[in-house]
């Protein structure tokens, strides 16, 4: 087992990384006997993973209850995290209870915003079990749920007390999904990190053969680069919104395309190599480096083009509604270099058509998510 | 014009206490020129202050939103609060934009929710209108709404940036609401300052004839002495559980007549003096501090014995399933002596029956709301 430890101010503590981590349940410390928790999950992570959680914090003397909320990003909502509250006040759960997030990025976006909630703040574990969950969101303390008028709006920073993550959770996620993590992952190596950028580049084949020791090395370093940036920047006020390369474009690309179309890893992919094309207009990035970043998102079976239906002018009314912009003005994250990213805030518009039809020009633009 | 400083580790802030507070721009500081704000209010007081503050706000250079809320404790939910999200996204609210709550207790509290959670956290300002939001929920952060199973089960902590008292609201605040407010300020002397408590002896005629002298010191010193609790204890941990004196017996006596029966300070009034009385039986207290409790409950037309239809064996069932039950034991605040309350922990149901019973023997049992 491998683990990567998380200063906040808020709280510390330590994510676990390793193979078969759920049936152990030595591995849920700081949970202990009489601790009384409340799993949340969905039916599709509970069919493969309930039984093994609920059976090991049994073992360790805990009182367990379960809550299954329905599965998908349209049900990321207020109404949804509500359900949760329900289960806890029949259930007779006080202040001192866990919430355990048992799934993918948006069962750990509510079930921690559920927890930064009842009763004003109970503790909360994360139990990511999808790539992206493991390598971004179950990392930072960042919860919430969508409103109908836009993505994340509604949320809380709440740190959790431990995240477990169990890498052979990844052998019965969907390749498309785990493909769709992939993006977040080349995200770090891109914007922090060529030495890592460099590794990926020589083990993207063993990545996607779900070899353990890549697998693992790679999600601890991935955890390493965040949990540095929050540290420094628990509540994004400054350098980690450098996490936030490639997903400006990559929103509109979203909200374009409605929810449930591209996955958001997907959108993420494009969106970065776009970002990278401005970077390389602006003069900085050189055009071998775009190319590196293109290669990799194509050996993770990423698209590396616009959908066909939307044209560059297309981004800009999404981009001007999104959240990272200030007093008006647009913050994009580009690159200086491969491995090192800055906040910029004055590009034109004209800029951005340039680099996205730029981007698409070059790109395989008929991207079929089937072939993940 | 009456200042009391508020420092807690989130945010330090000031209490503006004073009359006609509310037609001055420069009472609104820090809110200054361009910022966007959101003025959360309901009907009843939107007629009586929002062109005021409206206007002020304006004229500061202000750019000024506002949503009206359903009047009452019944609205105070989650779909009140998403209400208040979407004409924050509906008039394109960013981070830097400013909820400003305008009303009572039910106001500020989901004002303040939907600012601790509209993306992950937005400043928040409180102009309380009436007197328990002035003496007691607007100072101190705690937001929050009620659940079907439970009052005030979901909520953030969440500091304001500045609280504006306007003393003259109080002009049309409804008699019985006030008098519901000076239960909270007899709570104070009772549970904190003994002085105070002997001013309110000498004074509550000028209060109750909302003479403002007496009004604006009765103000101060209540947000200065929840002031000093709150900064030393933020969340809730330890002291502040002091100020819940009477309010495990208020909110059973709360809980059984159903929502919108008594008002909360007059569920609490009774409260305090049965936790006055179980104080006495315990020793501590004297029966003639016991009687002046009661005296100045009577003189603020607050009922001080529980409602005709409730038995001391009814409010077991209610007090065991209260928030501040800790790994099931029952916390109770009790006063050693009068102005010095303590936590206690180990009460025993006859105990808790005997004062209640004490209690309803030796008082005015047929409360009548309307003679307030
Ligand atoms: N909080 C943050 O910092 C942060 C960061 C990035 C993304 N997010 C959020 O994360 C969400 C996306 O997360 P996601 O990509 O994990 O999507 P997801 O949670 O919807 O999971 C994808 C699908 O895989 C299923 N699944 C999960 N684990 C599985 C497993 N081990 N085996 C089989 N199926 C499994 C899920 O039920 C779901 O159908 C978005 O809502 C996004 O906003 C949050
Ligand atoms: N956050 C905290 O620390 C805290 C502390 C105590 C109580 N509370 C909460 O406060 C709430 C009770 O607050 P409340 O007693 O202010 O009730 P309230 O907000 O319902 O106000 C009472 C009534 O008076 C009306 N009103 C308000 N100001 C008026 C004015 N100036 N003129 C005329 N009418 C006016 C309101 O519209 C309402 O009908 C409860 O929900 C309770 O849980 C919170
Ligand atoms: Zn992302
Ligand atoms: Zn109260």
């Amino acid at each position: 087992m491998i683990q990567v430890d998380v200063n906040t101010k808020q709280q510390s503590y330590p994510i676990r990384i390793g193979t078969g981590l759920l049936a152990k349940p030595e591995n849920y410390a700081p949970l202990k006997a009489n601790d009384k928790v409340m799993i949340v999950t969905n039916p599709t992570v509970a069919k493969h993973y309930l039984d093994t959680v609920t059976q090991a914090l049994t073992q360790l003397g805990c009182q367990v209850d379960s809550v299954l909320l329905p599965d998908g990003e349209e049900y990321k909502t207020l109404e949804s995290v509500n359900l949760i509250f329900t289960a806890l006040l029949e259930k007779k759960h006080s202040r001192d209870s866990v919430i355990i997030a048992l799934g993918g990025g948006v069962i750990g976006d509510m079930a921690g915003f559920a927890a930064a909630s009842y009763q004003r703040g109970i503790r909360f574990m994360q139990i990511p079990t999808t790539l992206l969950a493991q390598v971004d969101s179950s990392v930072g303390g960042k919860t919430g749920v969508n409103h109908q008028l836009g993505k994340n709006m509604i949320g809380a920073f709440h740190q959790p007390i431990a995240v477990i993550i169990d890498t052979n959770t990844l052998y019965t996620l969907k390749k498309r999904e785990f493909c769709s993590g992939l993006a977040e992952v080349i995200k770090y190596g891109a914007i922090l990190d060529l030495p890592f950028f460099e590794w990926l580049e020589q083990n993207m084949a063993d990545l996607m053969a779900l070899k353990q020791t890549a697998l693992q090395y790679c999600i601890q370093r991935c955890c390493q680069l965040k949990a540095d940036i929050v540290a420094k920047d628990e509540t994004e006020q400054g350098e980690r919104a450098l996490l936030n390369f490639g997903h400006t474009f990559g929103h509109a690309i979203e909200s374009h395309l409605g929810y449930g179309q591209w996955l958001h890893g997907e959108a993420v992919a494009v969106g970065m190599l776009e970002a990278a094309v401005l970077s390389s207009l602006l003069g900085d990035l050189t055009q071998q480096d775009v190319a590196r970043i293109e290669k990799l998102l194509i050996q993770a079976v990423l698209p590396t083009g616009s959908p066909e239906t939307m044209q560059a002018t297309d981004y800009l009314a999404y981009m001007q509604r999104d959240k990272k912009v200030i007093a008006g003005k647009l913050r994009l994250i580009l690159l200086k270099q491969l491995g090192q990213a800055y906040i910029s805030s004055d590009i034109t518009q004209q800029q951005i058509i340039d680099s996205i039809t730029h981007c698409s020009q070059s790109a395989i633009t008929t991207y079929n998510a089937n072939e993940c």
